[in-house]
This record gives C-alpha cells, structure tokens and sequence, in this order.
C-alpha cells in the first residue's frame, strides 16, 4: 500500500472517530448519559451502526474516548495559556484558565458526562478510566512546574513542597464551578495564589 | 398510653434504627455499596428482615439515613471544635478538623459510601439528597460565620465576601483526601488560612 493512500485512511478514521464523538456528546446531551445508545450516536454521526462497533465496542468505550479527548484539549490549552504568557505571569494565567474552565464545565447541559465520578461510574468494569488518572498526572505536573519556577524567583513559598501546593490550587480551583460571575472566579484565583505567596 | 411508656418506645425505636445504620455501614465495608441487601443488613442488625422494613423502605434509604448520620456527626464535631477553642483559635481548629476528617474519609474502607457523587448515584431517584445540600450549607454557614468573625477582628481580608472565602476553604481542604500524613494535612491548613489572611 502507498504510503499516501496509508495517510488518507488513516485521516478518513481520525475523522470518523472525531465525528462519532461529537454526535457522543450530543446524544448524552439530549438524552442524558444512562439513555445513550451506540444506535443512536451512529444515527447521529451519519454512519452505520456496524460501522461504528468497528471504533468502539459499547457506549462507555465512546464516552471514555470522548472524555480523553476533552481533557487533552483542556490540557493543550492551558499549556497554550503558559506559552503565550510572559514567564512572571504564567501561574495567573493558567490558573484563571483552568478555574474558568472549570466554570464553564458547570454551565454545561454536558456537565454530568464530564464529571470524572460518573464517567467513572458508568465505564468502571471497562477499565477505560487510565487515561483520567494520566490527565490528572499531566495537570499536576504543570502546575507543579509552574510553581517551581516561582519558588526559584522568590515569589512562591519554598516552606512547602510545589507538589503539595499543586494540589491544594487544583482543589481549591475547582471551587469555580459553583460561582456565579468570572469576577468571582478571578477574586477565587487571586485567593489560591495568595495562599502559595511568600510573606515578606 | 402513659407518657413514660411512650418515651420507652421511641428510645427503643432510635436504638433499632441506630443498630440498623451500624450494621449497613458493616455490610458496606465488607460487601460493597452495590451489593448489600436489606437480608444481610437485618442479620447483621440482629433483627428480623420485617422488622427493618418497618423503619426503611429499601437499601438507598438506609445509605441516605447513615449518610445523613454521619453528616450531623460530622457537624456536632466541628461545632465541638469551634466552641473549644479561644475565640482567635476558632477558624484554624474548625479548618484542621474538617481536613482531618477528609483525610479519615479518603482512608475508610467505607470511602465510596462517603463520596456524596455516589451516594447520589445510587439514590438519585429516590430524593432522599436533600439531607446533602442542606448539611453543606450548615457548612458553609459555619465557616462564613468563623470567617465573617476574623474579618471583624482584621484578620482576614475583607475585600471578598465571607460566603466565597468559605466556598473556597471547603473546596480547598478537600485536598486533604489524597494526603499522606498529617504534617502534609496542618501545611494544607496554613496554605488555605495564608490565602484568606489580610496583607498589611
């Protein structure tokens, strides 16, 4: 086989896949996670039913790819939000990226489908839920890398391990899924760096 | 009925369903949430499979009931905490005792019984999740009132309101669960307390 042709069917089943996880995520919009079925996102992404069980064996294996690829792009973009930020900033940013997102997560008619406690719930016996544990793995990595880099500018606390400080940013972040304003959410990113701030 | 006699029963009545919520916590633990049985936790109560049916109609009311045990429980002990403590003391005591708590919590073989998300998988359609939002918003009373305190008495920054300081303090102490040692969980503490302390 050419290596060209290779490429296109290669392309042709990213885009198959991407398109089946966007009708997913349609579906579960309208009917709600419990009452997808693997006929309906076929219906939905324009392909066969059979064509579909060639990507996925059953409903959870879409939703877990669905939610790998959300939480990859929620990880891109915050790595696009630190790149784009002069290195003294780059900790706000990411952070007011991720507590909006955070935010907007909640706003969402999709909102239960991303909750990584449901996710869990429906596709445990599937053992698809690595790909969480790994995103959340990156997450803490970033932030524990960004606050690295602020301890050694003196900015940052150095009485506490980054590691520790990641987490606590991460859970306190996730207090902006229950604000009403992003005034709010940004009053909330400016307590959680206030908590990692050196005293002087 | 005489009015001592009365009494007798409803002490009687507590004490059953005290024992019953006892015995499902047991059978959690070692069964699981999914798989307890109204059989297995009248056998472990020490009652007859009737007798229990009189006081809950199914599982998920027994979870609910137990989980709004624990909550109470949960509540009495922070309030315990607060009312022991110097009143400059109060809001670093009642902080240390939820994390801590959190901590037991992620520890527990009865940890999947304790996470609300589940708690309200398995008993969504049948409302009994009032308890949940209601004993959260006792928290977040608590904890507004602890912090509306400090911020009369200038120590805590008054430029945000004291409900989304609070909101924040919760959010940001359940990192507490995936901690590893106490000393881990009183630096989490000094973190969560430097966020909302005035600068001067």
């Amino acid at each position: 086989m050419p290596r060209l042709w290779s490429e296109t069917i290669e392309t042709h089943r990213h885009a198959v896949r991407d398109a089946a996880l966007d009708a997913a995520a349609e579906v579960i919009a309208r009917r709600g996670l419990a009452s997808a079925t693997m006929s309906e996102i076929a219906e939905t992404t324009g392909i066969g039913r059979a064509t579909l069980y060639k990507y996925f064996p059953d409903v959870e294996s879409v939703i877990a790819a669905w939610h790998e690829r959300q939480v990859s792009r929620h990880l891109a973009e915050l790595e696009d939000a630190s790149d784009r930020a002069q290195p003294s900033r780059r900790l706000e940013a990411v952070l007011e990226v991720y507590a909006l997102h955070h935010r907007e997560r909640a706003d969402s008619a999709l909102a239960p489908m991303l909750h990584p406690e449901r996710v869990h719930h429906r596709s445990s016996s599937h053992g698809h839920d690595g790909h969480v544990d790994s995103a959340h793995q990156h997450l803490i990595d970033l932030f524990t890398k960004l606050i690295g880099e602020r301890v050694q500018a003196g900015v940052v606390r150095d009485d506490i391990p980054p590691r520790e400080l990641a987490n606590y940013c991460l859970h306190a972040l996730s207090a902006a899924a229950t604000l009403e304003s992003s005034a709010a959410v940004h009053r909330l990113c400016t307590v959680v760096l206030a908590g990692i701030t050196r005293r002087h």
